[in-house]
Formats: structure tokens, C-alpha cells, sequence
């Protein structure tokens, strides 16, 4: 018995935010210290920084339950199943639905249930619950939606990412450049064919990370202390991703027994293309190997960091040839590979 | 192979808060329409129906997660587990961290990280993860943390629920005066012995009950519309939960292959007396049986309602001895039932 993954899909909010929108924005430090940097000169070291020369927002009116319902269905159309034959629906997300203009989230009733109501399935045999896990959380619903099936509680999963990171980042702050709006999903299920996941590893650092990424007040200190918004220590977190996230990409591949010359993509967590790009060579270094070309299909300079949606929407835009040169095929090894708040890590090995 | 609850614990947090408390409050209908009735009618009305006669409010400096910790760090040390050997600790909330006098939920990290880190766990296998399923939380963690077992990914678990609902509620609106505060936790493991989960129902209704159980505005339209608290139908649920948790607890029982006559007790969700004893009425009828005196230990009348927490804070209370006239033993066979936003339900049957 393995487990497949059958249908894919995203939803890519429409409203396109380049860097250029930040160049009046009043940026401090986390002292409340205005730069003495010019807007153009911080907006260009993040761009070489971070590869994200634009990044996208949901609409006003949507919220997350609303867009990861949208790739949802695509998933479920992709994948051509019934959903009323779905076991689970499993939405990853780390701040719930956040009205426009409120900074309040709201996960009563979860946002899966909304999800399952806005697709219509009545079977109440759908459990449908939040995953919370950081960035990586989507990955961590691919974990857990194994594990159902694995243990013969179902044969049908919906594992969705979803985040409207917009709603709560800092003007103040350089970091609010970083983060965007996304969702993706994927269908999973039971199959007998030779493919599907091979491997996984998953774990929690706490003891020193736990505060890497957390909610903090605005760097303006003039504005409200009783509002706070997401915030991040990223010299420690992209130290601590460059060791971590390799070791546990090895152990995984290596728990599968697929050799490094067969892995074809890795899909990681758009976090950062300078982190990404570091955490792939040190990976590749674990083998005594080059990093091969074309390896690391990325999507963060057009659609920035949208935390639990970025892997699936980049599996879903290289699937239907969406990202320029990239391209999965039958039998294709792949990694996916996430790191965040907690601080998590995950990764799987899967057979296309 | 069998998954068996080896430690229990919980929190109850020391400030009492009698009905008198809520003698000075105005309250409000929906429409925003003051009752006609004096508060002194409404608390003996509300008490009569829900048998909530005190609840316990968790001190301003604490949060969610440090109750959730408090609860785990009592129910690692009554099951005698080493917590580096935890393979999963789960924890199940609707708020995230509330922080006293503000209405913002925080869950980045997740709180399940947040434990880990008060736990002072090292090993980073041991996977930290939030789980947001309405009040059946609790029980759905213990459903989820068994499927790890049978899947073969883990051999100890820490289940938790933890809710400061008293940082979320209109106090405008009646319906504050069922929630409370509290956490409940346990250490699941994988055993040989004839004992464990025999059984376990779990289910989303969302087709019509997705809104039952929401955020909303304040009763008292006088206030900020840019703020919202916990609402709900209380007819709506009583009418849902009287029809569908007798269902879920005999398929769950039936699937068991366990007798009516052999159940010795039932830990249901504190919810509302009236409407817990008409479930048990109900599910009793589906068999064609008077209920048995003391079949369903209650500690709502002291407690109130802190949702996830309910059941095992009860189940912590009974095995020590807390509750009048209340015990389990060795070989006894439970059921624990639980209803609540999405709307879901679940049942387990477990023989301790």
C-alpha cells in the first residue's frame, strides 16, 4: 500500500504587490530606530536578499478559508474524485481568517469545516480539523494524512495550506516585504502503484528556537502596544535552517534508500532564496555533490513568502508547467522540504 | 497492540467566579435589545438549565499554553514517563494565547511548541503540533495520537486541551456565563495488554452548522463592531447535539462490540447539564435502557465550561478521587463523547 498524492491546486490572489509599493513606507528597527538608509538602498539589499521582487495579497473581501477553498476545488477537480468521498479535510495555517482592516483571528468554527461547508460535502464522515505547525504545516497534513490512511482510519485526504499573511504584517518593519497571501492544495490517497511518499521526517526544536518567529509589537513605538503582528529574528532563523534543514533532507533521503543521483526536484519552503539556495548546497554537500542544475524549482520572486502555501503552489505551478523550464514526470524522485515557527522542520521523499 | 491513557493531569485555576459576579452586568439580546427580566431572574434561569453555579478564571499573567503546561507536567509525572521518550505532543485549543486585556489570539509558535519548550524537552523527534477542532479537541488529539501509534510513527503521546475562554466572551451576552478556563492533559502509549481505545467515532457536520458556534460582535451595540468574541445558537446546538451524539456514541459503542450493560461510566463534554443529560437520555433510549444512577460523572457546576479542557480535566478528577461518589477501575469500560464548533463530534470507547 503507498500513498499518492492525485490531484492538485492553487489560488494565486490577483492583487500584485511589487517592492516598489514599500518605498514610502517609514521603516524602523526593532529599537524603533528610523534607518539611515534611503527606502530604495533597504528595498534593494532585500531584494538581493530574498529574491522577491513582487508578492501577492488577497482581496479585501476574501479571507483564508475563502482562497483555500478555491484550491481546493481545483485539487479535487484536478484529481477527479468525488469529494463526498473524502476522509479528511486538513487546512495548515498559522493566524486563522483575519477580517481586512481587524488584526482578531477568528478559527471558530475551524477554517476546514468552513472549507468543507463552502465545498458542499454533506458525508459527515469527513473529518475536517486545523493543523497548526508553523511554515510547515501543509507538509506536516501530508504526515498526518499518511498516517490515517497507514493506519486504515481512510483512503482520501485533502490537505490544504492557506495563509493571508498581508492582514498582519508591520508596515514598520523591512521584514512585512517578506510575506504574502496563498493557498494551495493536494489531494491524497491510498494506491497500490509502485510510488507515492517513500520517507518522511518531521521534528520540533524548541528549547532555544521556540521565539524565532513569534508576535510582536510594531517597530513604530509610537503605535498601539495592545496590536501585535508577526515578527522574526531571521539571522537566527537562517542559521539555524542552514544546519537543520539538510540534516533532516539527509536522513529522510537516506531512510528511503533512494540514491542522491535519483532525486530529480525539491520543492522548498519559499522562505528566502538566498536560505534556500544555502540550505540546497549544504545539502548537496552532505553527499560530496555539486548541486545540479534546475534542482530547486522556485516561485518566490513573483509570489514572495505565503508561509503553509508556498510548497503546494509551487508543486501545483510546475505540474501544469507553470514555472518556466521546471517540469515533474512519472516515476520523478522528489523532496519537499519546509522549516518554521516552533521552530519545525520537516520532509518528505516522494515517487512521482 | 492496543493505546492506553498511563497518566493524567490537569489545571483548574484558582479564581472562582460565583453567579453573583454577574449580578452588575448589562445584558443584551442579539437585536441589542436589554432583557426585560432583572439579572437576578437570568442567573437563576441560566443556572437551571446549565448547572453552572461558579466557574474558574485563569489569573491575568498566565496564558493558554502555561495552563497547558501546568496540566502536562501533572500528567507526565503521574504516568512515570521519562519526557525526552514523548514522540508527539498535540495540543488542542480554539483561542490560541490570548493575552489579559486583548482580544488578539496568538498561536505563532504553536502552543504544543510553546510546552514542549516549558517542558524542556530536547529531543527534537518528539513532534509539537497545534490541533483545532472545536471543543472535541481533546478527544480527537487522543483519536489522532492513536492513529501515530497504529501507523507506526510513535509510542508516546501527550494529548492536551487548553482553552482562557473568560478573555474572549461579550459580557453583554448571557452565554458568558457558561464559559470557563481550564486544561486537561494525558500521557497516551502504545501497550500488550488487553485494555486502551476499543473504539472511535469522529465526525464534521457543516452543511447547516458551520455558523452555530461563532465570533460576533458584542450584544451591546454601543461597542467597537472591529471586535469579536465566542456566539452562538444555543438552541441550534442543543437541538443538533441531542439528535447526533447519541448517534455518533452508539457507533461508536456498537463498533466495540462492547454491551450497553457493561459501560461503567461516560465522560461527556461539559457543556450544559440539561442538554448532557438529555444526550445520555437519549442514547440510553436508542438501547431501550433507563440510565444507571452515576453513570456520568459531572464537574460543570463548579467548573463551568472551558471546552476542550472539560473531559480530561473530569477524567483527571475522577481517577484521583475528586469528584463525590465518582471512581473507575481497572478493566471498567468508558465512553467519552464530545460535540462542539464546526460542528463536529466524537466518541471513543475505552476500556481502562
Amino acid at each position: 500500500m503507498n500513498i499518492k498524492i492525485t490531484g492538485t491546486g492553487c489560488y494565486i490572489p490577483s492583487e500584485k504587490r511589487p517592492n516598489s509599493d514599500f518605498l514610502r513606507h517609514e521603516f524602523y528597527d526593532a529599537d524603533g530606530v528610523p534607518f539611515d538608509l534611503p527606502n530604495e538602498t533597504i528595498i534593494k539589499k532585500f531584494e538581493a536578499i530574498t529574491g522577491i521582487s513582487e508578492r501577492r495579497y488577497a482581496n479585501q473581501e476574501l479571507n483564508t478559508s475563502d482562497i483555500a477553498f478555491e484550491a481546493a476545488e481545483n485539487a479535487i477537480k484536478d484529481s477527479g474524485i468525488d469529494p463526498e468521498t473524502l476522509d479528511y479535510i486538513i487546512v495548515a495555517h498559522n493566524l486563522g481568517n483575519v477580517n481586512h482592516n481587524s488584526i482578531q483571528g477568528d478559527f471558530i468554527p475551524c477554517l476546514a469545516a468552513r472549507v468543507k461547508h463552502r465545498l458542499n460535502i454533506s458525508n459527515p464522515k469527513c473529518v475536517a480539523y486545523d493543523l497548526i505547525f508553523g511554515c510547515p504545516g501543509w507538509v506536516e497534513g501530508l504526515i498526518q494524512a499518511q498516517a490515517f490512511i497507514r493506519a486504515g482510519m481512510a483512503d482520501k485526504c485533502l490537505v490544504i495550506g492557506a495563509e493571508i499573511l498581508s492582514r498582519i504584517t508591520d508596515k514598520h518593519d523591512r521584514d512585512a516585504m517578506i510575506f504574502s497571501d496563498g493557498a494551495g492544495a493536494t489531494v491524497v490517497e491510498r494506491c497500490e502503484e509502485d510510488c507515492g511518499i517513500l520517507s518522511f521526517e518531521s521534528a520540533s526544536y524548541t528549547q532555544n528556537e521556540v521565539g524565532y518567529l513569534f508576535y510582536g509589537n510594531s517597530y513604530n513605538k509610537s503605535l498601539s502596544q495592545n496590536i501585535r503582528y508577526i515578527k522574526m529574528h531571521g539571522r537566527k532563523i537562517y542559521e539555524f535552517a542552514c544546519t537543520h534543514v539538510p540534516q533532516a533532507m539527509k536522513a529522510c533521503l537516506d531512510k528511503s534508500g533512494i540514491s542522491i543521483d535519483d532525486v530529480s526536484k525539491i520543492f522548498i519552503h519559499q522562505a528566502n532564496e538566498k536560505m534556500d539556495t544555502a540550505i540546497i548546497k549544504r545539502f548537496y554537500r552532505l553527499y560530496q555533490k555539486p548541486v545540479p542544475t534546475g534542482i530547486m524549482p522556485m516561485n518566490i520572486h513573483k509570489m514572495g513568502n505565503s508561509s503553509v502555501a508556498t510548497i503546494p503552489t509551487l508543486l501545483d505551478m510546475v505540474k501544469k508547467g507553470n514555472i518556466e523550464k521546471q517540469s515533474i514526470h512519472k516515476g520523478d524522485v522528489i523532496i519537499f522540504a519546509s522549516v518554521g515557527a516552533g521552530m519545525n522542520i520537516n520532509a518528505v521523499v516522494y515517487k512521482c
